[in-house]
Protein backbone atom coordinates (compact mmCIF):
# COMPACT_ATOMS: atom_id res chain seq x y z
CA UNK A 1 0.00 0.00 0.00
CA UNK A 2 1.47 3.48 -0.72
CA UNK A 3 1.73 6.18 2.28
CA UNK A 4 -0.21 8.92 1.47
CA UNK A 5 -1.33 12.24 3.05
CA UNK A 6 -4.81 13.15 2.46
CA UNK A 7 -5.39 17.47 2.67
CA UNK A 8 -9.09 17.83 3.27
CA UNK A 9 -9.18 22.07 3.59
CA UNK A 10 -11.60 22.80 0.80
CA UNK A 11 -14.98 21.58 0.98
CA UNK A 12 -15.51 19.26 -2.44
CA UNK A 13 -11.46 19.18 -3.11
CA UNK A 14 -8.80 17.55 -1.80
CA UNK A 15 -5.16 16.57 -2.69
CA UNK A 16 -2.98 13.75 -2.34
CA UNK A 17 0.60 14.05 -1.62
CA UNK A 18 2.40 10.57 -1.62
CA UNK A 19 5.20 10.22 0.93
CA UNK A 20 8.73 9.23 0.72
CA UNK A 21 9.47 6.97 3.34
CA UNK A 22 7.95 6.67 6.91
CA UNK A 23 6.74 9.88 8.68
CA UNK A 24 9.77 11.37 10.30
CA UNK A 25 7.27 12.95 13.17
CA UNK A 26 3.70 12.48 13.95
CA UNK A 27 2.68 13.45 17.30
CA UNK A 28 0.09 15.61 19.43
CA UNK A 29 1.83 18.78 20.94
CA UNK A 30 -0.35 21.24 22.83
CA UNK A 31 -1.82 23.19 20.64
CA UNK A 32 -2.26 21.36 17.23
CA UNK A 33 -1.33 17.66 15.43
CA UNK A 34 1.93 18.21 14.03
CA UNK A 35 3.26 15.78 11.15
CA UNK A 36 6.47 16.36 9.26
CA UNK A 37 7.22 13.38 6.32
CA UNK A 38 9.20 13.72 3.32
CA UNK A 39 7.48 13.63 0.11
CA UNK A 40 7.68 11.80 -3.54
CA UNK A 41 7.64 15.36 -5.04
CA UNK A 42 7.44 18.03 -2.86
CA UNK A 43 10.14 17.71 -0.62
CA UNK A 44 9.84 17.91 3.18
CA UNK A 45 6.48 18.73 4.22
CA UNK A 46 5.12 20.03 7.68
CA UNK A 47 1.21 19.50 7.78
CA UNK A 48 -0.44 21.17 11.20
CA UNK A 49 -3.87 19.84 12.22
CA UNK A 50 -4.06 17.86 8.32
CA UNK A 51 -2.85 21.12 6.61
CA UNK A 52 0.04 21.27 4.35
CA UNK A 53 1.77 24.53 6.30
CA UNK A 54 5.30 24.02 3.93
CA UNK A 55 7.22 22.12 1.74
CA UNK A 56 10.94 23.10 1.49
CA UNK A 57 10.16 23.01 -2.66
CA UNK A 58 7.79 25.81 -2.56
CA UNK A 59 7.74 27.56 0.62
CA UNK A 60 9.71 30.15 -1.60
CA UNK A 61 7.00 31.77 -2.90
CA UNK A 62 4.91 32.21 0.40
CA UNK A 63 8.14 33.23 2.15
CA UNK A 64 9.48 35.65 0.09
CA UNK A 65 6.66 36.98 -1.15
CA UNK A 66 5.86 38.33 2.55
CA UNK A 67 9.70 39.23 3.12
CA UNK A 68 11.58 40.75 0.02
CA UNK A 69 8.71 42.47 -1.29
CA UNK A 70 7.41 44.83 1.89
CA UNK A 71 11.12 45.05 2.57
CA UNK A 72 12.51 46.08 -0.58
CA UNK A 73 9.53 48.71 -1.17
CA UNK A 74 10.09 50.19 2.39
CA UNK A 75 13.82 50.39 2.10
CA UNK A 76 14.88 51.02 5.73
CA UNK A 77 13.16 48.09 7.87
CA UNK A 78 15.35 47.04 10.60
CA UNK A 79 13.01 45.56 13.17
CA UNK A 80 10.47 42.66 12.26
CA UNK A 81 7.90 40.98 14.26
CA UNK A 82 6.46 37.75 12.84
CA UNK A 83 3.42 36.21 14.17
CA UNK A 84 3.55 32.32 13.94
CA UNK A 85 6.02 30.68 11.14
CA UNK A 86 7.40 28.64 14.03
CA UNK A 87 8.87 26.93 10.93
CA UNK A 88 11.23 29.41 11.02
CA UNK A 89 11.04 29.63 6.93
CA UNK A 90 9.99 33.46 6.64
CA UNK A 91 12.32 34.56 9.67
CA UNK A 92 15.39 33.10 7.70
CA UNK A 93 14.25 35.13 4.42
CA UNK A 94 14.06 38.29 6.68
CA UNK A 95 17.49 37.76 8.12
CA UNK A 96 19.16 37.75 4.91
CA UNK A 97 18.66 41.51 4.58
CA UNK A 98 21.77 43.04 6.23
CA UNK A 99 20.06 45.98 7.57
CA UNK A 100 17.86 43.95 10.06
CA UNK A 101 18.09 44.82 13.41
CA UNK A 102 16.03 42.15 15.31
CA UNK A 103 13.62 39.98 14.36
CA UNK A 104 11.15 38.58 16.99
CA UNK A 105 9.24 35.82 15.57
CA UNK A 106 5.85 34.99 18.10
CA UNK A 107 5.27 31.45 17.82
CA UNK A 108 2.45 29.89 20.04
CA UNK A 109 3.42 26.05 19.82
CA UNK A 110 7.39 26.01 21.01
CA UNK A 111 7.12 21.79 19.53
CA UNK A 112 6.70 23.39 16.29
CA UNK A 113 9.88 25.69 16.55
CA UNK A 114 12.17 22.35 17.93
CA UNK A 115 11.07 20.42 15.47
CA UNK A 116 11.60 22.64 12.49
CA UNK A 117 15.02 23.56 14.01
CA UNK A 118 15.39 19.82 14.07
CA UNK A 119 13.53 18.59 10.27
CA UNK A 120 13.58 21.54 8.63
CA UNK A 121 16.93 22.93 8.39
CA UNK A 122 16.55 23.20 4.70
CA UNK A 123 14.56 26.57 5.11
CA UNK A 124 15.70 27.77 8.22
CA UNK A 125 19.51 26.73 9.60
CA UNK A 126 20.27 30.90 8.78
CA UNK A 127 17.90 32.19 11.00
CA UNK A 128 18.50 29.83 14.34
CA UNK A 129 22.39 30.58 13.41
CA UNK A 130 21.20 34.53 13.26
CA UNK A 131 22.14 36.11 16.77
CA UNK A 132 19.55 38.72 15.54
CA UNK A 133 16.24 36.16 15.73
CA UNK A 134 14.49 36.64 19.01
CA UNK A 135 12.33 33.29 19.37
CA UNK A 136 9.12 34.34 21.75
CA UNK A 137 7.09 31.46 22.61
CA UNK A 138 4.13 33.18 23.05
CA UNK A 139 0.54 34.01 21.37
CA UNK A 140 1.28 36.95 19.04
CA UNK A 141 -2.07 38.17 20.20
CA UNK A 142 -0.92 39.02 23.35
CA UNK A 143 2.66 39.77 22.90
CA UNK A 144 1.53 42.81 20.48
CA UNK A 145 -0.95 44.06 23.28
CA UNK A 146 2.60 43.60 25.58
CA UNK A 147 5.25 44.59 23.34
CA UNK A 148 3.46 47.25 21.62
CA UNK A 149 3.49 49.31 24.50
CA UNK A 150 7.33 49.83 23.89
CA UNK A 151 8.51 48.51 20.47
CA UNK A 152 7.37 49.72 16.82
CA UNK A 153 8.26 47.52 14.19
CA UNK A 154 8.58 48.20 10.58
CA UNK A 155 7.27 45.35 9.06
CA UNK A 156 4.93 42.98 11.29
CA UNK A 157 4.16 39.74 8.98
CA UNK A 158 1.41 37.55 9.97
CA UNK A 159 2.10 34.02 9.34
CA UNK A 160 -0.90 32.98 10.35
CA UNK A 161 -2.73 29.47 9.44
CA UNK A 162 -6.58 29.85 8.63
CA UNK A 163 -9.32 31.52 10.75
CA UNK A 164 -10.69 28.54 12.85
CA UNK A 165 -8.72 27.01 16.21
CA UNK A 166 -6.07 28.89 18.44
CA UNK A 167 -5.44 31.91 15.25
CA UNK A 168 -8.98 32.06 15.01
CA UNK A 169 -7.65 36.05 17.27
CA UNK A 170 -5.18 36.78 14.20
CA UNK A 171 -8.36 37.18 12.44
CA UNK A 172 -10.50 39.74 15.39
CA UNK A 173 -10.74 43.30 15.10
CA UNK A 174 -8.55 43.83 18.34
CA UNK A 175 -5.87 41.92 16.45
CA UNK A 176 -5.74 44.61 13.77
CA UNK A 177 -6.15 47.13 16.37
CA UNK A 178 -2.75 45.70 18.06
CA UNK A 179 -1.20 45.43 15.06
CA UNK A 180 -1.90 48.98 13.81
CA UNK A 181 -0.57 50.38 16.97
CA UNK A 182 3.24 48.41 16.68
CA UNK A 183 3.86 49.60 13.51
CA UNK A 184 6.42 52.31 13.69
CA UNK A 185 5.98 55.60 10.96
CA UNK A 186 6.38 53.82 7.70
CA UNK A 187 5.53 50.72 8.80
CA UNK A 188 3.93 47.78 6.93
CA UNK A 189 1.81 44.82 8.08
CA UNK A 190 1.81 41.46 5.63
CA UNK A 191 -0.75 39.07 5.85
CA UNK A 192 -1.70 35.56 4.77
CA UNK A 193 -4.84 35.77 3.37
CA UNK A 194 -6.21 32.64 1.70
CA UNK A 195 -6.43 31.18 -1.31
CA UNK A 196 -9.39 33.15 -3.06
CA UNK A 197 -10.71 30.61 -5.16
CA UNK A 198 -12.02 28.61 -2.55
CA UNK A 199 -11.75 30.93 0.54
CA UNK A 200 -13.08 33.88 -1.08
CA UNK A 201 -14.94 35.40 2.00
CA UNK A 202 -11.59 35.20 3.90
CA UNK A 203 -10.34 37.98 1.35
CA UNK A 204 -13.51 40.21 1.22
CA UNK A 205 -14.34 39.98 4.94
CA UNK A 206 -10.33 40.63 6.11
CA UNK A 207 -10.31 43.88 3.62
CA UNK A 208 -13.46 45.43 5.26
CA UNK A 209 -12.01 44.92 8.94
CA UNK A 210 -8.36 46.44 7.62
CA UNK A 211 -10.57 49.25 6.03
CA UNK A 212 -12.16 50.37 9.67
CA UNK A 213 -8.49 50.14 11.37
CA UNK A 214 -6.11 51.33 8.58
CA UNK A 215 -5.47 54.06 6.34
CA UNK A 216 -4.30 52.04 3.48
CA UNK A 217 -4.07 48.47 2.81
CA UNK A 218 -4.43 46.55 0.04
CA UNK A 219 -4.05 42.88 -1.45
CA UNK A 220 -1.04 41.37 -3.99
CA UNK A 221 -0.76 37.68 -5.05
CA UNK A 222 1.81 34.81 -4.70
CA UNK A 223 1.35 31.16 -6.28
CA UNK A 224 2.20 28.55 -3.81
CA UNK A 225 1.25 25.22 -5.47
CA UNK A 226 0.80 23.59 -2.74
CA UNK A 227 -1.13 26.19 -1.12
CA UNK A 228 -3.59 24.78 -3.54
CA UNK A 229 -6.10 27.02 -5.75
CA UNK A 230 -4.03 28.28 -7.24
CA UNK A 231 -3.46 32.35 -6.14
CA UNK A 232 -2.60 33.12 -2.56
CA UNK A 233 -3.75 35.85 -1.51
CA UNK A 234 -1.73 38.52 0.69
CA UNK A 235 -2.81 41.36 1.88
CA UNK A 236 -0.68 44.73 3.26
CA UNK A 237 -1.91 47.51 5.87
CA UNK A 238 0.17 50.48 7.25
CA UNK A 239 -0.55 53.66 8.97
CA UNK A 240 0.85 56.05 7.03
CA UNK A 241 2.34 54.52 3.63
CA UNK A 242 1.61 52.46 0.50
CA UNK A 243 2.55 49.18 -0.41
CA UNK A 244 2.39 48.62 -4.17
CA UNK A 245 3.33 52.17 -5.25
CA UNK A 246 4.71 52.38 -8.35
CA UNK A 247 6.66 55.51 -8.04
CA UNK A 248 9.07 53.41 -5.83
CA UNK A 249 9.33 50.75 -8.47
CA UNK A 250 11.92 52.15 -10.47
CA UNK A 251 14.51 51.76 -7.40
CA UNK A 252 13.67 48.01 -6.86
CA UNK A 253 16.23 46.56 -9.39
CA UNK A 254 19.53 48.51 -8.18
CA UNK A 255 18.20 48.11 -4.37
CA UNK A 256 17.61 43.90 -4.75
CA UNK A 257 20.77 43.37 -7.02
CA UNK A 258 22.41 45.71 -3.58
CA UNK A 259 21.11 43.62 -1.32
CA UNK A 260 22.68 39.93 -2.70
CA UNK A 261 19.91 38.26 -1.71
CA UNK A 262 19.77 34.86 -3.38
CA UNK A 263 16.00 33.96 -4.43
CA UNK A 264 13.93 30.97 -5.92
CA UNK A 265 10.54 32.88 -6.24
CA UNK A 266 10.76 36.83 -5.65
CA UNK A 267 12.69 38.97 -8.72
CA UNK A 268 11.52 42.81 -9.41
CA UNK A 269 9.67 42.02 -12.08
CA UNK A 270 7.55 39.36 -9.84
CA UNK A 271 7.15 42.14 -7.24
CA UNK A 272 5.35 44.81 -9.81
CA UNK A 273 3.68 41.76 -11.33
CA UNK A 274 2.29 40.38 -7.70
CA UNK A 275 -0.17 43.68 -7.73
CA UNK A 276 -1.78 43.15 -10.47
CA UNK A 277 -5.22 41.09 -9.46
CA UNK A 278 -7.03 39.13 -12.07
CA UNK A 279 -10.68 40.88 -13.09
CA UNK A 280 -12.32 37.94 -10.87
CA UNK A 281 -9.86 38.94 -7.88
CA UNK A 282 -10.64 42.72 -9.23
CA UNK A 283 -14.52 42.25 -8.12
CA UNK A 284 -13.97 40.60 -4.77
CA UNK A 285 -11.61 43.48 -3.60
CA UNK A 286 -14.27 46.14 -4.69
CA UNK A 287 -17.20 43.98 -3.14
CA UNK B 1 -20.12 6.72 -1.01
CA UNK B 2 -19.18 10.61 -2.45
CA UNK B 3 -18.93 10.19 -6.05
CA UNK B 4 -15.66 11.57 -6.96
CA UNK B 5 -13.13 11.87 -9.48
CA UNK B 6 -9.36 11.22 -9.10
CA UNK B 7 -7.25 12.87 -11.51
CA UNK B 8 -3.47 11.35 -11.51
CA UNK B 9 -1.49 13.14 -13.74
CA UNK B 10 1.64 13.83 -11.83
CA UNK B 11 3.46 11.42 -9.92
CA UNK B 12 3.51 11.49 -6.12
CA UNK B 13 0.47 13.95 -6.42
CA UNK B 14 -3.09 13.43 -7.50
CA UNK B 15 -6.22 15.90 -7.13
CA UNK B 16 -9.77 14.40 -5.84
CA UNK B 17 -13.00 16.29 -7.14
CA UNK B 18 -16.03 15.41 -5.42
CA UNK B 19 -19.42 15.53 -8.16
CA UNK B 20 -22.22 17.25 -7.75
CA UNK B 21 -24.60 14.25 -9.11
CA UNK B 22 -24.31 11.64 -11.39
CA UNK B 23 -21.48 12.02 -14.73
CA UNK B 24 -23.12 13.76 -17.25
CA UNK B 25 -21.33 11.99 -19.79
CA UNK B 26 -19.10 8.82 -19.87
CA UNK B 27 -18.32 7.78 -23.04
CA UNK B 28 -15.22 6.55 -25.26
CA UNK B 29 -14.60 8.06 -28.63
CA UNK B 30 -12.53 6.72 -31.36
CA UNK B 31 -9.76 8.56 -29.79
CA UNK B 32 -10.17 8.94 -25.82
CA UNK B 33 -12.41 8.71 -22.78
CA UNK B 34 -14.66 11.58 -22.44
CA UNK B 35 -16.08 12.71 -18.81
CA UNK B 36 -18.30 15.69 -18.39
CA UNK B 37 -19.88 15.75 -14.64
CA UNK B 38 -20.82 18.71 -12.54
CA UNK B 39 -18.15 19.26 -9.42
CA UNK B 40 -19.51 20.35 -6.16
CA UNK B 41 -16.84 23.34 -6.34
CA UNK B 42 -15.69 23.73 -9.99
CA UNK B 43 -19.02 24.51 -12.01
CA UNK B 44 -19.21 21.87 -14.76
CA UNK B 45 -15.84 19.73 -15.53
CA UNK B 46 -14.29 18.60 -19.08
CA UNK B 47 -12.53 15.03 -18.70
CA UNK B 48 -10.35 13.46 -21.50
CA UNK B 49 -8.73 10.20 -21.05
CA UNK B 50 -8.97 11.13 -16.80
CA UNK B 51 -7.39 14.64 -17.03
CA UNK B 52 -9.20 17.67 -16.06
CA UNK B 53 -9.58 19.77 -19.73
CA UNK B 54 -11.46 22.33 -18.70
CA UNK B 55 -13.84 23.37 -15.15
CA UNK B 56 -16.33 26.26 -16.28
CA UNK B 57 -14.92 28.46 -12.94
CA UNK B 58 -11.44 28.26 -14.02
CA UNK B 59 -11.33 27.82 -17.76
CA UNK B 60 -11.40 31.93 -17.81
CA UNK B 61 -7.33 32.05 -17.07
CA UNK B 62 -6.45 29.75 -19.41
CA UNK B 63 -8.43 30.55 -22.25
CA UNK B 64 -8.63 34.47 -22.00
CA UNK B 65 -4.52 34.38 -21.47
CA UNK B 66 -3.97 32.00 -25.03
CA UNK B 67 -6.43 34.68 -26.90
CA UNK B 68 -6.87 38.31 -25.41
CA UNK B 69 -3.28 38.49 -24.45
CA UNK B 70 -1.87 37.72 -27.85
CA UNK B 71 -5.04 39.90 -30.01
CA UNK B 72 -4.23 42.61 -28.31
CA UNK B 73 -0.90 42.80 -28.26
CA UNK B 74 -1.25 42.42 -32.12
CA UNK B 75 -3.44 45.08 -32.40
CA UNK B 76 -5.13 43.70 -36.15
CA UNK B 77 -5.45 39.77 -35.91
CA UNK B 78 -8.08 38.83 -38.52
CA UNK B 79 -7.54 35.31 -39.12
CA UNK B 80 -7.29 32.91 -36.08
CA UNK B 81 -6.36 28.84 -36.06
CA UNK B 82 -6.67 26.99 -32.87
CA UNK B 83 -5.45 23.44 -32.47
CA UNK B 84 -7.51 21.02 -30.77
CA UNK B 85 -10.28 23.31 -28.31
CA UNK B 86 -12.81 20.96 -29.23
CA UNK B 87 -14.82 22.50 -26.25
CA UNK B 88 -14.79 25.58 -28.38
CA UNK B 89 -13.86 27.74 -24.71
CA UNK B 90 -11.16 29.59 -26.72
CA UNK B 91 -12.54 30.05 -29.48
CA UNK B 92 -15.28 31.81 -28.05
CA UNK B 93 -12.99 34.23 -26.26
CA UNK B 94 -11.30 34.97 -29.74
CA UNK B 95 -14.82 36.00 -31.51
CA UNK B 96 -15.48 38.20 -29.21
CA UNK B 97 -12.60 40.36 -31.33
CA UNK B 98 -15.25 42.35 -33.43
CA UNK B 99 -11.46 42.86 -35.97
CA UNK B 100 -11.61 38.21 -36.46
CA UNK B 101 -12.80 37.59 -39.58
CA UNK B 102 -12.74 33.78 -39.25
CA UNK B 103 -11.60 30.90 -36.52
CA UNK B 104 -10.70 27.86 -37.83
CA UNK B 105 -11.07 25.12 -34.32
CA UNK B 106 -9.52 22.07 -35.70
CA UNK B 107 -10.44 19.43 -33.55
CA UNK B 108 -9.60 15.52 -34.15
CA UNK B 109 -12.48 14.52 -32.29
CA UNK B 110 -15.88 15.31 -33.59
CA UNK B 111 -17.71 13.34 -29.99
CA UNK B 112 -15.65 16.22 -27.84
CA UNK B 113 -17.17 19.21 -29.84
CA UNK B 114 -20.31 17.56 -30.45
CA UNK B 115 -20.41 16.88 -26.52
CA UNK B 116 -19.18 20.22 -25.74
CA UNK B 117 -21.88 22.09 -27.90
CA UNK B 118 -24.86 20.23 -25.70
CA UNK B 119 -23.42 20.50 -22.57
CA UNK B 120 -20.67 23.24 -21.77
CA UNK B 121 -22.87 26.16 -23.12
CA UNK B 122 -21.63 28.27 -20.71
CA UNK B 123 -18.37 28.79 -22.32
CA UNK B 124 -18.74 28.32 -26.27
CA UNK B 125 -22.33 29.47 -27.18
CA UNK B 126 -21.44 32.53 -28.20
CA UNK B 127 -18.62 30.58 -30.26
CA UNK B 128 -21.42 28.32 -32.05
CA UNK B 129 -23.67 30.46 -32.68
CA UNK B 130 -20.91 32.69 -34.46
CA UNK B 131 -20.35 32.19 -38.58
CA UNK B 132 -17.21 33.14 -38.39
CA UNK B 133 -16.12 30.20 -36.41
CA UNK B 134 -15.37 27.00 -38.92
CA UNK B 135 -14.98 23.91 -37.34
CA UNK B 136 -12.56 21.31 -38.66
CA UNK B 137 -12.89 17.69 -37.44
CA UNK B 138 -9.58 17.14 -38.45
CA UNK B 139 -5.87 16.28 -37.28
CA UNK B 140 -4.51 19.76 -36.98
CA UNK B 141 -1.03 18.41 -37.48
CA UNK B 142 -2.41 17.78 -41.08
CA UNK B 143 -4.81 20.94 -41.36
CA UNK B 144 -1.76 22.63 -41.11
CA UNK B 145 0.13 21.10 -44.30
CA UNK B 146 -2.65 21.59 -46.07
CA UNK B 147 -4.04 24.94 -45.13
CA UNK B 148 -0.49 26.35 -45.23
CA UNK B 149 -0.08 26.04 -48.83
CA UNK B 150 -2.87 28.80 -49.40
CA UNK B 151 -3.81 30.34 -45.57
CA UNK B 152 -2.21 32.43 -43.21
CA UNK B 153 -2.44 33.39 -39.94
CA UNK B 154 -2.87 36.36 -37.91
CA UNK B 155 -2.72 33.73 -34.64
CA UNK B 156 -2.29 30.17 -34.20
CA UNK B 157 -3.51 28.87 -31.20
CA UNK B 158 -2.32 25.43 -29.81
CA UNK B 159 -4.97 24.38 -26.79
CA UNK B 160 -2.64 21.15 -26.87
CA UNK B 161 -2.89 18.68 -24.12
CA UNK B 162 0.09 16.94 -22.57
CA UNK B 163 2.61 15.14 -24.93
CA UNK B 164 0.96 11.92 -25.19
CA UNK B 165 -1.01 9.68 -27.31
CA UNK B 166 -2.90 11.67 -30.46
CA UNK B 167 -1.17 15.13 -29.21
CA UNK B 168 2.44 13.57 -29.22
CA UNK B 169 3.02 15.41 -32.90
CA UNK B 170 1.92 18.70 -31.39
CA UNK B 171 4.98 18.69 -29.45
CA UNK B 172 7.33 17.52 -32.77
CA UNK B 173 10.20 19.69 -35.16
CA UNK B 174 7.89 19.10 -38.14
CA UNK B 175 4.78 20.69 -36.28
CA UNK B 176 6.50 23.58 -35.25
CA UNK B 177 7.94 24.31 -39.02
CA UNK B 178 4.45 23.46 -39.90
CA UNK B 179 3.17 26.72 -37.18
CA UNK B 180 5.76 28.74 -39.13
CA UNK B 181 5.05 28.13 -42.70
CA UNK B 182 1.00 28.79 -41.90
CA UNK B 183 1.85 32.33 -39.89
CA UNK B 184 1.42 35.81 -41.48
CA UNK B 185 3.59 38.93 -41.15
CA UNK B 186 3.81 40.12 -37.79
CA UNK B 187 1.62 36.81 -36.48
CA UNK B 188 1.73 34.76 -33.49
CA UNK B 189 1.56 31.35 -32.28
CA UNK B 190 0.93 30.72 -28.76
CA UNK B 191 1.17 27.33 -26.97
CA UNK B 192 0.07 25.21 -23.53
CA UNK B 193 3.14 24.12 -22.17
CA UNK B 194 2.61 22.34 -19.11
CA UNK B 195 2.57 23.25 -15.38
CA UNK B 196 6.50 23.99 -14.77
CA UNK B 197 6.05 23.08 -11.26
CA UNK B 198 5.40 19.44 -12.09
CA UNK B 199 6.66 19.42 -15.34
CA UNK B 200 9.44 21.07 -15.89
CA UNK B 201 10.91 19.71 -18.71
CA UNK B 202 8.21 19.74 -20.80
CA UNK B 203 9.26 24.11 -21.00
CA UNK B 204 12.56 23.71 -21.37
CA UNK B 205 12.26 21.07 -23.91
CA UNK B 206 10.22 22.95 -25.83
CA UNK B 207 12.01 26.45 -25.60
CA UNK B 208 14.78 24.41 -26.84
CA UNK B 209 12.40 23.13 -30.07
CA UNK B 210 11.16 26.59 -30.86
CA UNK B 211 14.47 28.35 -30.93
CA UNK B 212 15.43 25.77 -33.77
CA UNK B 213 12.69 27.07 -35.82
CA UNK B 214 11.67 30.73 -34.85
CA UNK B 215 13.23 33.47 -34.52
CA UNK B 216 11.38 34.83 -31.43
CA UNK B 217 9.71 33.07 -28.74
CA UNK B 218 9.15 33.27 -25.14
CA UNK B 219 6.95 32.39 -22.18
CA UNK B 220 4.31 33.84 -20.14
CA UNK B 221 1.71 32.64 -17.21
CA UNK B 222 -1.31 31.67 -16.31
CA UNK B 223 -2.94 30.33 -13.15
CA UNK B 224 -5.26 27.61 -13.51
CA UNK B 225 -6.14 26.13 -10.09
CA UNK B 226 -7.79 23.00 -12.02
CA UNK B 227 -4.45 22.66 -13.62
CA UNK B 228 -2.67 21.57 -10.55
CA UNK B 229 0.86 22.86 -9.71
CA UNK B 230 0.47 26.70 -9.66
CA UNK B 231 2.08 28.37 -12.45
CA UNK B 232 1.14 27.14 -16.06
CA UNK B 233 3.44 28.10 -18.52
CA UNK B 234 2.35 29.54 -21.84
CA UNK B 235 4.92 29.68 -24.64
CA UNK B 236 4.91 31.69 -27.76
CA UNK B 237 6.56 31.73 -31.14
CA UNK B 238 6.61 34.41 -34.39
CA UNK B 239 8.66 34.76 -37.54
CA UNK B 240 9.34 38.80 -37.25
CA UNK B 241 7.81 39.59 -33.84
CA UNK B 242 8.36 39.99 -29.93
CA UNK B 243 5.69 39.14 -27.72
CA UNK B 244 5.68 40.49 -24.16
CA UNK B 245 7.25 44.57 -25.70
CA UNK B 246 6.91 47.05 -23.13
CA UNK B 247 6.93 49.63 -25.98
CA UNK B 248 3.49 48.43 -26.77
CA UNK B 249 1.88 47.86 -23.08
CA UNK B 250 1.00 51.80 -22.86
CA UNK B 251 -1.71 51.18 -25.73
CA UNK B 252 -3.13 48.14 -24.13
CA UNK B 253 -5.69 49.87 -21.44
CA UNK B 254 -7.04 51.87 -24.15
CA UNK B 255 -7.23 49.03 -26.92
CA UNK B 256 -9.01 46.63 -24.50
CA UNK B 257 -11.62 49.39 -23.06
CA UNK B 258 -12.01 50.43 -26.74
CA UNK B 259 -12.76 46.44 -27.29
CA UNK B 260 -15.79 46.25 -24.75
CA UNK B 261 -14.96 42.50 -23.74
CA UNK B 262 -15.60 41.63 -20.36
CA UNK B 263 -13.55 39.36 -19.01
CA UNK B 264 -13.07 37.41 -15.83
CA UNK B 265 -9.47 36.98 -15.30
CA UNK B 266 -7.91 39.01 -18.70
CA UNK B 267 -6.69 42.44 -17.58
CA UNK B 268 -3.64 44.88 -19.12
CA UNK B 269 -2.16 44.85 -15.91
CA UNK B 270 -2.56 40.92 -16.03
CA UNK B 271 -0.98 41.09 -19.36
CA UNK B 272 2.06 42.96 -18.53
CA UNK B 273 2.53 40.83 -15.12
CA UNK B 274 2.12 37.55 -17.34
CA UNK B 275 5.95 37.85 -18.34
CA UNK B 276 7.28 38.36 -15.20
CA UNK B 277 8.72 35.10 -14.17
CA UNK B 278 9.63 33.61 -10.53
CA UNK B 279 13.03 33.25 -10.16
CA UNK B 280 12.95 28.95 -10.68
CA UNK B 281 10.66 29.68 -13.67
CA UNK B 282 13.63 32.34 -15.06
CA UNK B 283 16.16 29.33 -14.54
CA UNK B 284 14.06 26.61 -16.45
CA UNK B 285 14.23 28.81 -19.34
CA UNK B 286 17.66 30.09 -19.43
CA UNK B 287 18.56 26.44 -18.83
Amino acid sequence: MTNTFLEKLHPGFSQTIELAGAPIIEEKSQFQHIRIFDSVRNGRVLVLDDIVQLTTRDECGYSEMLTHLPMLEHGNVKQVMIAGGGDMAIAEEALKHRGVEVVFNVEIDERVVDLSRRHLGDVNAGAFADPRLKVQIEDAFVFLADKASRHRFDLIIADRPDPVGPAEVLFGDTFYERVRDALAPGGFAVFQNGVPFFQPEELTDTLRQMKKTFRYSGVYLAVVPSYIGGFMALTWVSNDAVLGDPSKWQALDTAFAASRIATDYYTPAMHRAAFALPAWIERLVRA
